[in-house]
């Protein structure tokens, strides 16, 4: 009898039979017990890889012709073992081994501001992203049928009326009423109170934050920022003449606040902060409570804007979402930057910005910088958020992320050099890895891309050298064989690199 | 015997009859001049008001029951009175009336460069536009049924795949290989040659004369703009802590060489030069191309980088399309801004760079502000230029707004105050309107939006007062006797203005 036949949550290879593994047990094993010892076999020999969601109690008694309290007790018992997970109203879960690699180590120095100049290397990267048949292990770009396109397709094209209107208009408004008013309300669940009116709708977040930088700074001010940072802010700081103070960040915990404060005791040094509390990129790190309300109520003391990145947000892995740092903020001294490229249409380029104390400034700069953002994708992205379809996506994509994660950190702990360290991301899509010095990540990308896998180095994400041995992992492409094969060979060049 | 009952290219109202006009007209009078005279008296009553297309000499003869030469006749005896005029393949117009109006007195005087303090008058202007039911007589914007949307709606959902595409990837390439090819194509049959890798896709024109401003300019610098100017390039200077250096410009020729040749003598006092040589905004003013080509290899002689608007460059009413000033660029010291928002499609927000010698810092600078244009838009407007809709549907436009300017010209003249003088657009909707002094048109743009229309005051066109009295009329709109009433509303509010 083979009752894994029937159609389970995620089907199981040919190779792998439940009848043939079970002959070795014994009659005077308790059933459970059997059952246990079957699915650990199944687990260990990878047909359930981690991360991945076992059959139910009730499919699992039905398969196995066994009452659901043994199903359900063989389930406790793999718990028990460390095996798998239970996740409230979702079901077991094979537990990720744990990975024997450390976190990447903190950076605990703090240098001088730095002028910024990655420009070039940081084109001669992205530029290359666009060859054909690339397998794509550096952009932040999940896969495209991950996202509800199908959908958002239909509600483009759903109300003709609209959308003639929507084509034939010159809106001039900072921001579509019906999307203004599912951002604040979606806000209003963690705890940051707006107003429709409050939020400028932008092209993407990137528009947000370099609006935010212009309206709060000159040419040679000094923005203080995470260290690592995404490297586009580090793009936005060089192009405004602006220079960039590094606060060490934690790969698990986010920005070292004894270091900000300590960084911006000098009255008047520091012209601005800008920080992504929520899965920081690159390291998907995430700020406890405590030291988001610090930083807020400690800025705002020290009368330094918060320029806030919240676009990864709401890719948590916790049970609740975290808080913006915005939700601290008493005064409008926090900027909230976000985008929905993450989340729900990359192609769409439609972010926002709830401005506090520089509404009327950012206004006036939204207007210079492209008058208004093009109002049929709010008008659609609105929609979408109404009909209640977000969250079941979110969900989904999240857990799409997770088993991503799981299986790409797997893979480099396979594969990589010894003493390659590894972040845990609290959330995203993106892993940080360490690799041991003297491997330079730059011309291990040179190398990689000649071979057609395209990774991040290190050297973009900070004025330093100190993350020239360090490279971002993009886990939002769907597991295949190629991307496991790319990563087994991304290992051995960077042997190479050491060499 | 009605024979104008039959449907013609601008339906009859039903009082006019052309069987009861004629019957005045004396049996010996010739058939030609029979006929003459009832299209005179027609055309007199305002049946076909100016600009309007007269029936074709096959429809009048067959409605006439006449011989084709004895309506040929009748019309060209209507065109030697000068009441009709005939256009190479069109057919036969309605003459304008000659306004009695005189065109805006050129300002001569050049002063200082001066910072520009200007954003809070214009946001507080802008922002009345939204207002429901207002007579659009401010922003430049045509009504929507004049452009394609049912055609590009069409487009845009036509490919299932292309558009999942769209919606669900990150694109950071800076434009979409089919609509830079499209677009480079068009210039090469105005004499400027491009490569598809030099156009830059940006969210409007506003962001591609942003992006140039910020990449030859520091804050402190002057930058030679035309006077009167829009607004909006008034805003980005403002923005970005820039002074403007006005140079007169006439309503008619564009901008004065001479005043810019001696504004620009100074070396290294000038940074750059933004200038919209083809239908100027707000004076719809065309440079001849001697002076295009003079001023090109001026500012390249100088080392002063030209900015070139070309918005409205497609609309032109002459024969044919004026060449932009970069056809004269020898050594890519012009950007070429451009966008679609004002020929086929408001809504979408896609302009364009071509950047020069500029071509590597506009694209760092486009990656900074937004990182990429949404390429859904992008491959509608390629189709939409590659299956040959656009030259129709860009000759209907500017027949459309050629129309409208005469009767919106023909109302001013008979609803203002005497003294008013009035520009003759040589392309595009636009009419500048310089109300006898001490008409305060700010004034005006508050009486008029408590009557509930919206109007664009000459003080956002300057950073001197120069222009407090002028008003700038939008002409898009389609005329109905709600327009008619504003014009009249507005001729007599101005009046109050004066006393």
């Amino acid at each position: 009898m083979n009752a894994f036949n029937k159609p389970s949550p995620i089907p199981l290879p040919a190779t792998f039979n439940l009848g043939e593994t079970a002959t070795d047990l014994e009659d005077a094993t308790p059933r459970y017990r059997q059952l246990a010892a079957r699915l650990q076999q199944l687990i260990e020999q990878g047909a359930f890889p981690s991360g991945s969601r076992l059959p139910s109690v009730r499919m699992l008694a039905e398969q196995e012709q066994s009452s659901p309290v043994t199903a359900l007790t063989a389930l406790r018992y793999l718990e028990n073992l460390g095996l798998i997970e239970a996740r409230p109203k979702s079901g077991y879960y094979v537990r990720a081994k744990s990975l024997l690699l450390k976190e990447p180590r903190n950076t605990t120095v703090t240098e001088a501001a730095s002028e910024v100049a990655l420009s070039k290397t940081i084109m001669r990267v992205i530029s290359a992203a666009s060859r054909p048949n690339l397998v794509q292990l550096g952009a932040a770009s999940p896969n495209h049928v991950l996202f509800p396109v199908s959908r958002l397709r239909k509600l483009l094209t759903a109300n003709n009326r609209t959308m003639l209107e929507a084509i034939g208009n010159y809106d001039m408004s900072m921001g579509h009423p019906e999307l203004r008013t599912q951002i604040i309300r979606r806000y209003a669940h963690y705890s940051v109170l707006l107003k429709p009116e409050e939020i400028i709708v932008t092209v993407g977040a990137m528009e947000a934050l370099n609006l935010c930088l212009r309206a709060v700074t000159q040419r040679g001010d000094t923005v203080a920022v995470e260290s690592p940072i995404y490297f586009g802010i580090l793009q936005i700081i060089e192009s405004l003449g602006l220079k960039a103070l590094e606060i060490p960040t934690s790969a698990r915990d986010g920005i070292s606040v004894d270091a900000l404060e300590l960084a911006t005791r000098l009255k008047g040094q520091v012209k601005a902060l800008i920080i992504m509390p929520t899965i920081q990129n690159p390291l998907s790190s995430v700020m406890s409570d405590s030291d988001k309300q610090y930083v807020a109520e400690l800025m705002e003391e020290r009368r330094i804007p918060i320029i806030e990145d919240d676009i990864y947000g709401e890719l948590y892995f916790e049970h609740h979402r975290p808080r913006p740092l915005k939700a601290w903020d008493k005064t409008g001294n926090v900027m909230l930057c976000s985008s929905f490229t993450k989340t729900i249409a990359p192609g769409f380029r439609i972010g926002w910005v709830a401005a506090g104390r520089w509404q009327q400034e950012i206004t006036h700069l939204k207007f210079t910088s492209s008058v208004a953002t093009t109002s049929l994708y709010q008008i659609a992205l609105a929609r979408f958020m109404e009909t209640g379809g977000y969250d079941h996506h979110l969900r989904h994509l999240r857990e799409a992320f997770q088993l991503q994660i799981r299986r790409v950190s797997e893979a480099i702990e396979r594969y990589f050099p010894r003493g390659t360290c590894l972040s845990r991301p609290r959330g995203g899509y993106l892993l940080w890895v360490e690799l041991p010095k003297p491997c330079n990540t730059l011309k291990l990308f040179d190398l990689a891309l000649a071979a057609g896998i395209f990774t991040m180095p290190g050297c973009l994400f900070s004025t330093s050298e100190r993350f020239d041995h360090h490279l971002r992992i993009n886990c939002g492409d769907l597991w295949t064989p190629q991307i496991e094969h790319a990563l087994k060979q991304l290992g051995e060049l960077s042997q190479r690199c050491m060499e």
